[in-house]
């Protein structure tokens, strides 16, 4: 190992405080105030050059922004918790992205590390059969959880923030440390892509959580991330009283219901997965008023953009089919996106080379299920189609109830593997880039 | 009586016996070649102007005109049993309609009587429980038979045609009688009515058997005839391997199923009777295979035409949406309409003195309940708009299974009580015109 | 008129400033605590015999009882407003009938007048173009509105009651004075209808403001009440990952959207208006999360019990169709019920007898239609079959918006016509009841 | 090569003659009468044991078996084109399989070949592009077509007949030809397996021409075919005049309509491919009568027997689910199935060894994308089970349209390669039998 074990030790205690801190505190995407400025804050303790808000995120880019008054509600909250005023500042209306570079002592290429940051609108368990619960960090925000290990993710970018700075003299190149906001939904790595956050990069690394991966195995050959749209749809009709006169109505709820069945029955692609849902329809106001609201949030997935375009394509016929049937007015709204990417061997390979010296920790190179949707795979493209390598990397890490559940939990001894191996893959890429990332120094 | 009862007896018993060789012929709706041509002939042979076909028809004006083969099939059947070359020309193409004219000694006004000469696609009961198969006269064109009465229709007409041919010394002014094809599907009245048939007409009466009046009781106030649309609706989709290549497929048959819910979920009309109905749905060609096809046949039916316009507004919009949302083309075709008609009072009430002397007959005034819908709407509409008095009359006639049903019968012994009403009432209707008919007289 | 027009006109200012106080704070059905708390404090100031909450209301009987929290929430704030602890007690629970009794002093019938008391989920409209806003009298209790008139119709109960409290030796029998809990949703009539509230009447008068009325005019005839069912559906499914795991989901918005088509389109019946509404459908938690919960608020109308009976038969069957096919559970409750009468006429003509004395007001005996539901009308049932007389009055009194509208708003100065004809009325009738009521006097 | 190259240019020439009979005289499966005579008349000739009729078919595991109507038609339609009326009889009643054994002069495995005979329900382009059409070879069986080229592998299975008849004295062990009807809807494979037809079988070979596959190569590694189940779906409801008396009718197209919905909105699986297509639906028999009838020929298809039993359980939950909200009865009877089987290697290998010293002939080992659901899938199973070998070969022959298309066509001269690959493959495996096949010798 390049750095010793005493340190991986430190950071690791470190990352499982901070994890528990944030675990307590989850912001939804775009939302993520206090711990966007938890992040900016310990970079720059650490030395490391910051880039915050809009340096890091492209505005025009931005999809499924939340409404003023929510980015307003998040604002305020962590500023009673605490948050650096002067810092949320960048982040206001929602720009909640950080990017830390450390520059190395020697030449060599840019490895850059992307985590996210955001959580999930689930209500956690709160009972001592829950971890977190029993352990005194459940969620102190009523209907908020980290349920996806976005916390987790954190704390290890923020492990590894500490041990490289510290061996600052052994990089070769620089370190690039990503903090991006809004996964979930797919909004957060398009402005920040768009922004050239990654233009530079030779060698990215994105890592994930994984609850059907083995604690203490590394994946870093993930496959299938999804094409994805996240799409919110606004039927608009004319209210009228349902028994009184039902033909000057025209029924919102009606065309949404159409819809539904419409999306669900479009045929699916010879080529590969496809998928669709409508995840929440809410519409109408009375029992006895043709309702002349409806609203749905729908998704379309499918293995490669080309089906998921098409997918995307059938949804919107039919939704405007749908809302042309019931005379309705209709609006679609792109609220997010996600592509895919593949991770490139060489690089994982490299991981792997540098995790043979780590103790308790296994790299399984074989392909590993992605589980769904990332928009990382935006920021592999990214370095991919500029010449660099990339790698998604899912850090088994098993414990309590599956992604996007009121118990999820994960198993926080798995940290220290994670970091000790990122920083050693790290250090090694700059000093040995693989063939890919040869090409380009800084 | 104006006549004696004797050349009722005689009328009555020849009309049996067309009842009977009609209805073991019955023909549909503008394929009435044989009927027509039995029509044409009588009326010649008793000495009325007839007018056939092109005359009496509006090219323009016909909508759900059957197929170039099945109307050649039809014609040649006619030819096999025997019609009228001759005359079948006049009627090819499928203009079908015949109109006798009888002019009277004295002068006075135009009075008319119109029935409707087609039957229905429906196979027969040839059980010996069925009175026509009993008695030998069922149905000799398999799938096709008189199940509503119209075969007792025209024979009541020639019926009232002998009586008065031999009566003619007390005819005042004119009488008309008007043998109109395809009632069924609303197809044959509109291009009579465009062909100016009623244009001089100053009492119009129309009659319909009817199974759920009393034998020997004649009801004409006949109201809530329904305005209606006959629609036939073509999807065309692309037909794909439902295995291999689903998405290259645009499902017809989807999009009917999705207009169909849409169609029967319309809004019904607060202002009075609404509805709908796709009574036949054909689509696809195999198992495996995304269906390309789709054929709708449906009918908007409304208490006014009001109703009946908003029932077909909302149809349109449903189907075409439909077809967006499948991507599919679609072709919507009227086949029919309808309209609504209100009996007038006044010429009610005169036949209902005419009927005072006549023996077992009985007429019932109040208003009795149309049983659906009825194009001798359009005829009544227009003498009414020209100043005009109309009548719609329903001839109480119970026996056998309803309407429209395979085993629907009707009882012959009624035909002789119409007949001389009918009779009795033109002559008195010619001899003293009720208020309205009187401005004008030939 | 039997009482001085002075009189009137007091109870007519009163009735005023009550309407006013009652339309500031208006309370949903079942939570009318501080409404029933004011009006029974008045009725016993005045001297009536009081009967509440359990007394007057059968438990069993009671459908859409609010949640307890609400419960909790509304009797937290009457009480807050001012509300008599003492008499809040009485009406825990949300049992918040009350029935005052005045004897006369001469023996004859029972007469009774029911006024219901709840307001509506809808936020008011605050601007000055509002006459409530104007006059400062507009809703204190964020997203409820007296918003069909039922606070005046409390105050012209009251202005009753002071008159005739006043006039007690002019009573012949006595006068029963209901006023009824929840009235929107047909929830409140059944129970007191069952606890024997009117039982012993002889004589009954619902009333109801009308917008569509004339001021000043009274319509004493009301026909066309529709019978109704309100029915809550919830449908529960499976929860799963729509992209990782989509068969092991159970979708309940699917089940949810095919119901709710199938709903729409149940074959309407011949006999008279049918209606059906799906007026509320919320379903699902995340776009990426095959919806496992869905709820749905909808009613069915009939213009007879029969026919309200057959679209709640068939509703229930599509509901139970459409769970079984997305293989989720279903439950069904029926949050309320309205039915049929017929107001009788010797009644009415009673009342506009008595209102012929009586200034600035007319009454219209022609048939009025009813706007829509109605459950007085389980009153006027049970009078009529126990042998008594029933009328639903509308007292005309247009001015701003239509019933359930944010901006609906009546025309104060009628209550001085409605109050003087209703006491003119009731003390006449208690004189000299008309046939059916005379058979039997306390 | 063991066998003359002279010897195979003779069968081949013949099997070009024998497909363009049977090209000329297609027949739809378990109808297979002219067909199965052709081929048992002909093994016979060569000297085969021939087993027919019942004798190769268990009667109780057939499904869509046609009705009794077509099969006599198809019946006489074979004796007056011709086929041996002794023959026919063992075939009555749609046991058309047939089953040719050739015993070897030595010891030996028992190596089998099956080819399938049945057409398609596809009219056959007749423009002179068309190449049978222009070769005078066109279906004289209107509406039928040899459009997935069964006529070629009956062709190629007696071509190999002749071949090996004549090389008797080379086989090692037996050979098997299995003549099976019915592929299309996979019904003619299971009651040939449940008669035990390859229950004493080593080595197992299916072959398919694949207009996919380039001419003049062979793939025996085909994998991919999907497991199905077909239905047929009969809704039965109640008719109702649609004017007149809508809510006596029970709507079988409306239960149609909602099932198709419902069918194709079923959630798809995640562990591979999913498919359900509804290819046929026909509902109603007149515009204006609530439709009684519906009547639905579908398909659930899934990448293993799991996923199709899923979606096979979905599909039938939709489908009462949507029959019980209509009220309607509902019967569900399966037509067809196919599983999925895997080619051995060892079997493909041996093939592509005796293939090496062939002409103008290719193997490709690699796996070929099996292009739907294929029964042949039940021998396969049933073989390897009992430690046999099987394998599913296509015989890449690209010329004209898709399969089961108007113009579908192949290319003839790749029956020579075929025949040769085929016959010297057989009696290879009997000399040298790969390991799994080794076990059991006749």
């Amino acid at each position: 190992m390049i750095v010793e074990e005493a340190r991986y030790q430190r950071a690791f205690e470190e990352a499982v405080a901070t994890r528990r801190d944030l675990h307590r505190h989850p912001e939804l995407g775009l939302t993520e105030f206090r711990t966007a400025a938890i992040v900016a804050t310990r970079l720059r303790e650490l030395g490391l050059e910051v880039r915050l808000g809009r340096e890091v995120m492209d505005e025009a880019s931005r999809v499924g922004v939340p409404s003023a008054a929510e980015l307003r509600a998040a604002y305020e909250r962590a500023l009673a918790e605490g948050a650096d005023p002067a810092l949320l500042r960048a982040f206001e209306g929602g720009f909640t992205g950080v990017v830390g570079t450390l520059r190395g002592a020697q030449a060599g290429p840019v490895v850059a590390l992307r985590v996210d940051m955001d959580a999930l609108p689930i209500r956690e368990d709160a009972s001592t059969g829950h971890p977190p619960a029993r352990e005194g960090f459940v969620s102190a925000h009523d209907g908020i959880m980290h349920a996806c290990g976005h916390d987790t993710h954190v704390a290890m970018g923020l492990g590894v923030a500490e041990v490289l700075a510290a061996a600052r003299s052994r990089i070769h190149g620089s370190v690039k440390l990503i903090f991006q906001p809004a996964e979930e939904g797919g909004r957060g790595a398009v402005p920040m892509v768009r922004a050239g956050v990654v233009d530079d990069v030779d060698c990215f690394v994105a890592i994930h959580v994984g609850s059907d991966g083995e604690s203490g195995t590394l994946y870093p050959v993930v496959t299938g991330h999804l094409a994805s749209s996240k799409l919110d749809v606004r039927f608009r009709g004319r209210a009228a009283h349902a028994g009184g006169r039902p033909e000057e109505g025209r029924n919102a709820l009606l065309a949404a219901a159409q819809a539904t069945l419409g999306l669900y029955a479009i045929s699916r692609h010879h080529a590969g997965r496809s998928r669709v849902n409508v995840g929440v329809l809410r519409a109408g106001s009375g029992r006895n008023v043709i309702p002349d609201e409806a609203f749905c949030m729908l998704e379309v997935r499918g293995d490669s953009e080309e089906i998921a375009d098409y997918m995307l394509h059938r949804a919107e016929a039919v939704i405007r089919g749908a809302a042309a049937a019931a005379e309705v007015e209709v609006e679609i709204e792109t609220m997010g996106r996600t592509t895919t990417a593949d991770s490139d061997s060489a690089l994982a390979e490299a991981i792997a080379h540098a995790a043979a010296g780590v103790p308790s920790v296994r790299v399984d190179l074989r392909p590993h299920q992605a589980p769904g949707s990332e928009d990382a795979t935006y920021f592999m493209r990214r370095v991919q189609e500029r010449g660099g390598l990339a790698a998604y990397m899912v850090v088994g890490s098993g414990t309590g109830g599956g992604h996007h559940t009121r118990t999820f939990d994960i198993d926080e001894s798995t940290f220290k593997g994670a970091i000790t191996v990122l920083c050693e893959a790290i250090l090694s890429l700059g000093a040995a880039p693989p063939e890919a990332g040869r090409r380009r120094a800084n």
